[in-house]
């Protein structure tokens, strides 16, 4: 051990001394029992649940002239939908007038970020697509025959994923790229969520803790779900009847860290639900966190890396990637809490210097930009975190936690940022 | 439609109508329930059931000093092994002989397919690495505190992954490629399995249908794990009390198909586990599906794309990738059986031309390779589906399928493969 204490600022038990007393001390006077450890948790969770359950939409703001968004709509509705287009276009051609479709404008300059809805929408703009154009022919062909597949789709009232769309008419579609861009195109067309149209994504995140739901009938409980968890559906609108007794969702970016918490059953003595997409949010994840905190009305506390990176997937999961900004008001969850790992806790819990890392140009680079972002500009204490990672030119792993032990995540970090409710 | 027929063959309703007739002419003058269908399964199984529960080892074969193969062990038995190499290493270091370890080479010259065993083993080769030499003092260092680190997991009875352990030292390691590489040394030095070292990969498996287990004592019922099934556990040693009632283990190769397949409720109808990586198998995976063939005596089918990596995947899963040929015994699965897409399907069941793809360069190299490996050479079935790729330059998707409907791989495809017990 010698030959590692000179270069390194603390020792590593030095660092574990000093969180375990900082823990201790904020129970001093009180038993330390789980019930103090949440006490601020508990305070946010009565903010979150004090407020409306419905979510703010551009009819509220008096909007909707303005910009679109889309909606979850059930199967037989978005049917209906699709006949009465198509009886439209059937009029439209025997009028003589042939066809065109009014497409929503889905261009950069479409999407719009509003800060009431603390989400991206779009413009409500749209260019016509005419059957008779030869430049837009095959695009309108296309949609039309997604349109069909999908109307056989709604009604056997399966799922089916945009591979098995596009191999349903090779000859036409020809590269999947041209069946997967229509789809975009029908959701805006008919104002309804790519779930509607169940042509669903596969499925990578995993859900483990203190939530029970039915899901296509089966009664899940996320307690009994082992050390594995459950695999999130594709098919999120299987998912019903959600109930539970936690005070927070721990949203974890990492699948490392989330078998941690499930190995040691972290929600059995802190009342959570842990949520992991194994990296990148995909869409089922992001639609079955929205799901939970929308019906659940619970704090979302996220664990994430302390980079760049990191901070973009909080992002995802808050406002949408934005090419599908108009599906952001069930893809997106607002008000995710930034626990951390953040910038600033590489000083605080005295991370050893060896554990921390150099950003690269492309991080830097990456940190300027979410700098600017409109959702980090309006949260002075993210802007704050921001800047210290881009000062110090430094970031770190959630793993960099286990150079004190690999329970320090579970037993010690979590626990103290939990008492101290130290979260923005 | 009129369009597509000129350079189609078939067109898609003649290649349904064709499967379904021939789906009803095998029940004739039967009844087409399931037990009829099920009937060359059952014989299928009956086979595998009669086979001898233990899987033969190099000891049975008279080998053990030949060859090389680890074993599943106790927690407790690896760290009173570890405990036991230090003392004589300490024993070396004081009789003033320094030390160093005897690693066991696993370079691909001492990886050796063994017939009888139907796996790769190790040949029984090593070379010294001493600590007091300059070319191998890094790496004994590096093995001996990952020893050490491994010790402690083994003692508190968690497990952690690679990652984790990287940043316990990342002084010492200094890239995570250095104490990766050290830990199937460690396998090897130890005689046990990586999974016995408690250190395990990131999951991304699913299992759904007949199967009942615990995982970490909960009771895990996969006929009620709705749609999107069960995250198979990294930590394979805590599922325990396997049961089951199903005829055989149904392995898919990718996400789409095993979502069809579990909204469809495939294995209600057809009493099997649907089990799938998501692509390239992963370790865990690999383990799970080894650990319920050997306690459940199941055959097990494969359903993969008709291309040379959908084959590489089969072959991943019974002779396991040749980095890991110490660990063989634990990771294989022997006696897949090739249910589909084959190459010979594409022409049986029809599928419209457009559905094929040519085979690029970079594939047809793959399948000449995949000619020459032993495992297809041992079954002559294998090489004509091989060559009858080869030959035709085309291959498919499984979604290649949904060319006749998207429920025509559970509802026609997969009944009629069962039903013809066409499996090679």
């Amino acid at each position: 051990m010698s030959n590692k204490s000179k270069k390194q600022k603390v020792l590593p038990d030095e660092g574990v001394n000093f969180a375990l007393k900082k823990l201790k001390d904020g129970q001093k006077g009180r038993d330390g029992s789980v019930e103090n450890v949440l006490k601020k948790v508990q305070k946010l969770e009565a903010i979150v649940k004090s407020r409306p359950s419905r979510r703010k939409t551009l009819k509220d703001l008096n909007m909707e002239d303005l910009y679109r968004e889309v909606l979850d709509r059930p199967e037989t509705e978005i049917a209906a939908a699709i006949e009465q287009l198509m009886l439209a276009v059937a009029k439209s051609i025997m009028d003589g007038n042939g066809f065109a479709y009014q497409l929503p404008s889905r261009g950069q300059n479409d999407q719009v970020y509003i800060d009431q809805l603390n989400r991206i929408v779009l413009k409500n703009k749209s260019t016509s697509a005419a059957f008779t154009n030869m430049s837009s022919v095959r695009k309108v062909t296309i949609l039309t025959r997604v349109m069909q597949l999908v109307h056989g789709v709604l009604s056997k009232g399966i799922h089916v994923t945009k591979r098995d769309l596009f191999y349903t008419d090779v000859k036409l579609f020809k590269d999947q790229k041209d069946s997967d861009a229509v789809l975009d195109d029908i959701s805006c067309l008919l104002g309804c969520t790519r779930n509607s149209l169940h042509v669903v994504a596969s499925e990578k995140g995993v859900v483990v803790g203190r939530l029970r739901y039915k899901e296509d009938g089966d009664d899940i409980d996320c307690t009994k779900m082992g050390v594995g968890g459950k695999a999130i559906p594709s098919n999120v609108d299987k998912v019903t009847e959600l109930r539970t007794d936690a005070k927070f969702v721990l949203l974890v970016e990492k699948d490392a860290a989330f078998m941690r918490l499930a190995e040691d059953r972290f929600y059995n003595k802190y009342p959570c639900i842990i949520i992991t997409a194994k990296g990148q949010p995909d869409v089922a994840t992001r639609l079955f966190l929205s799901k939970v905190k929308r019906e659940l009305k619970l704090p979302v506390l996220a664990l994430v890396d302390a980079d760049p990176y990191g901070l973009k997937i909080i992002s995802v999961y808050m406002q949408g990637s934005k090419n599908m900004a108009f599906d952001s008001a069930n893809l997106t969850t607002p008000d995710i809490k930034w626990l951390g790992v953040r910038p600033s806790d590489l000083d605080k819990f005295k991370i050893p210097e060896q554990c921390r890392l150099e950003m690269t140009a492309k991080d830097i680079e990456t940190g300027n930009h979410m700098l600017k972002e409109d959702f980090i500009q309006q949260n002075p204490d993210w802007v704050k975190e921001v800047e210290i990672m881009l000062k110090t030119k430094t970031k770190a792993e959630i793993q960099a936690l286990s150079s004190y032990g690999f329970q320090y995540l579970s037993e010690v970090y979590l626990p103290l940022k939990l008492q101290e409710g130290d979260w923005i």
